[in-house]
């Protein structure tokens, strides 16, 4: 049976038969192109997610190894865990601060501000032997560039996030969260609106975008090449959206 | 248009028609209730979520804040914030750990090893001005049963989620968690599995689990009483399941 118009009934649609992404290649035409493969007419209401990995190849944010000259504290790093300190090199180039450097791992703080393992960089599903993937520069810059260029081709603006998984403090595993954000508010606040019984509500501000994030990557899987997934029937509030907003300001986080 | 067979295709589809839940309601009932008020059969490879809310109002975990007597270091804490001191009494008895108190917020490692802000006592959505709600005494116990009842019911098993939204470091915003679970791995480990090009990848376990906590919570909002969310088209992969799995040992985190 299928749900009547009241309840909330969205949908995560993974977009399929994307190509090799390499530098260049037009992420919107990419996705307009996979979005009529699977059989799907993007429309007024939908997000669109792009996994980081194919922002990146599209701007061309492969590194080769080979080109590296590691640093003395790279290779003291690589040799006691048995890295390579090329990447290890890249990793300490692409952070602007080391959160924890122990047993072989990098937790650094991204020059965005992110704080992530191995500052973002990554070789897993980058071609070549010797090739490491960096983070986009600006993923709130590639959010934007992609909505543009999508509603210029499609007459509709659809929010953009793109998305990385990130470990985190306090649990196992590793979510999907939103690096950059265009055309949504990322952050929702529930904060003053009477709740159910009519008091008023605390701590509720939602970071919708990380949600999003984490249900896409569910329709995204790791292994199959699906880096854009639809969201559709869910009722955002619009914004211009950045996924800066998401930080938080170190001198606020009670949690750290 | 819709999507080919082919594509990744996940619904969230939240259950209306729930009513109040008080002490003693049979959970399976009310989710096959307002399912058949949504008009929603459920069916193998569906998901349940659950919000901690509506479970421990079931089981009973509301306390009245009038029965409290706090003490000197809840009474200090409070004066100091402006708090309830009654309220920072049940926190405190909650915890079992002081992570963080500081500028009135209070953040604690609950008995069952969960990092969150006031050891996830909560007073929003809890009909009286004097109650407060206490997070489930046993999250996967409470998601197992709930999973036998309903399949007991329906013939059908069901795995179940209960979930609650936590802050966490470095981001803004909070987002819905996995604390409770029975019937499905929450974490999928993709190590050892070749990416795209036939390499292993690596920091590759995902926390499906939260992921799909954060999905349900788009589809149930805070304000709109929808505490049951159906995840339909996800391939989860089957397991006994358990929320303590997502729990990272103090010992294991980089992070913290």
């Amino acid at each position: 049976m299928e749900p009547s118009a009241q309840s909330s009934d969205i949908r995560l649609i993974g977009l399929r038969g994307v190509p090799e992404v390499t530098q260049g290649m037009s992420l919107a035409a990419l996705v307009i192109a996979s979005a009529e493969a699977t059989g799907v007419t993007l429309e007024a209401g939908d997000i669109l997610v792009v996994t980081q990995k194919v922002v990146s190849k599209a701007e061309g944010l492969l590194i080769d190894l080979r080109t590296v000259e590691p640093s003395d504290l790279a290779r003291r790093h690589a040799e006691r865990w048995g890295k390579d300190p090329r990447q290890i090199e890249v990793i300490l180039r692409e952070s602007a601060r080391i959160v924890r450097m122990d047993r072989g791992l990098l937790i650094a703080e991204t020059r965005h501000g992110f704080v992530c393992a191995n500052a973002g960089v990554d070789a897993s599903n980058v071609p070549g032997e010797e090739m490491v993937c960096l983070l986009p520069r600006d993923p709130d810059a590639s959010a934007e560039r992609l909505l543009s260029e999508l509603a210029q081709r499609l007459g509709v603006e659809i929010p953009v996030i793109i998305s990385d998984s990130f470990g985190r403090p306090w649990r196992m595993g590793i979510v999907n969260v939103a690096l950059g954000v265009a055309g949504l508010a990322p952050l929702v606040d529930y904060r003053g609106q009477p709740d159910d019984n009519g008091r008023v509500m605390h701590a509720s501000i939602i970071a919708v975008a990380d949600e999003i994030a984490s249900a896409a990557e569910l329709a995204t899987g790791k292994v199959d090449r699906t880096p854009f997934v639809i969201v559709r029937g869910y009722g955002y509030q619009p914004g211009v959206g950045s996924g800066s907003e998401l930080i938080m300001p170190a001198e606020n986080d009670l949690f750290r």
